[in-house]
């Protein structure tokens, strides 16, 4: 295996791939000689190494360009972005994806073992190649095509990139009133871990589902910035109506 | 100790002080009869049995009005609501707030060490009293007074209640497309550890992070519901914010 790449997502997956005994990770590409994990770089798309596979672990923006910039030689080429159809891959003979579902960031190690792999390929044999791959490294492996997989980024933007923007807020308003962060933590995890046991409609709890419309006010009225109120109300109205729809 | 209220936090309280060896539950109010950890129950607030510690934990609403119902007989009286302040309990000369930090669903079993408890108390003398009975079952426990602790019930919805939300509009999109949400689960996990090891804006992701306007549109026009879209761009705009004000 080659991995082209040199963000957060290149550098977890050459990682992970660096353990795998099943897999050989011969080389890594990217522009700025970014080095990880004793693995050779190049920096010159025209000194790749022979591989079976070539995953593009790069921006949303470049699949497509280095894509038509590697030489379709007849071996499997796939990217790992959440929003990008396979069809970017076009230029390729054999192609396909694997699209780690998780947040990747700097400096957080990772249990590969419970990272979700979504897997597409346009031919079964590859298919079945790129299972045999991820299962080296995960056994969560799911079979998504480019249209589902589109939607999973979307779900994956709001239980995730979303929420973390929620826990930003609730940060700002522990700092600006000399409340530590951490008081919230045990709420954060138990909010996470509820969803594992039942759905989050069950799960739902607060002012809005009990349409405590005294405690909402209260609320608006501490929240200084229009922005802020109108993210507080906007969500108490979704939460309101999809637990008011109940009663119809 | 005397609790009173029949509803989760009630519960979940019951629960906790009825294995603590320091503290004695003795009875147990609420108007439904509802029994619970093999404690004594009345309906009827004029046989409350004889204790230090009237503990609340009833609605919001309710707090006031039973708080009033009760005899001032020199006993600690306190509430366990988050956006209520210690005033409410004004008819008693010993009044106090016990406001455990967490989201309380049914059939779901706590760990109570991990739950932190915020204390107050008009005197001294009952804010240790208040201290030592939480220390008997969780080692987290702060002293915020009823101003902050209105904030950090608005900052706990932020966190608990419209984050659960979040993952509800995750759940929509998967159902629609036939994805099972367990697929959800590691990334939903993974947000929220992230963030016991940096702040928020460290740990932030994403297309409305990367100002990556292509995705953000191809997400909106997969979102059919204008409500959902609304809010979509509502997050997406205030990570755009709080991440553009860096470079200023």
């Amino acid at each position: 295996m080659v991995i082209l790449g040199g963000g957060n997502v290149a550098q977890h997956l050459a990682k992970a791939f660096a353990k795998s005994k099943r897999v050989q990770l011969v080389q890594i590409y990217n522009r700025k000689g970014v080095t990880f994990h004793q693995i050779p770089v190049t920096q010159d798309l025209s000194k790749l190494a022979k591989a079976d596979i070539y995953v593009l672990a790069v921006s949303d923006d470049a699949v497509e360009e280095i894509a038509n910039q590697l030489p379709d030689n007849q071996q499997l080429v796939v990217h790992t972005s959440g929003s990008v159809s396979m069809e970017a891959l076009a230029s390729h003979t054999r192609r396909g994806v694997l699209y780690p579902l998780q947040t990747f960031s700097k400096d957080r190690s990772l249990d590969y073992a419970t990272i979700p792999f979504c897997i597409e390929a346009n031919n079964k044999a590859d298919f079945q190649l790129l299972e045999t791959l991820s299962k080296s490294i995960s056994p969560a492996i799911y079979s998504i095509n480019s249209e589902k997989r589109k939607k999973l980024h979307l779900a994956a933007v709001f239980v995730c990139n979303f929420v973390n923007h929620l826990y930003q807020l609730g940060y700002e308003i522990t700092e600006e009133n000399g409340i530590p962060f951490a008081i919230l933590q045990p709420l954060i995890q138990e909010t996470a871990a509820k969803v594992t046991q039942g759905t989050p409609r069950e799960m739902q709890t607060g002012p809005a589902k009990r349409n405590d419309q005294k405690t909402m006010q209260k609320h608006l009225e501490m929240l200084a910035l229009p922005e802020k109120k109108e993210i507080y109300q906007i969500l108490s109205n979704a939460i309101a109506q999809t637990h008011g729809r109940k009663e119809l």
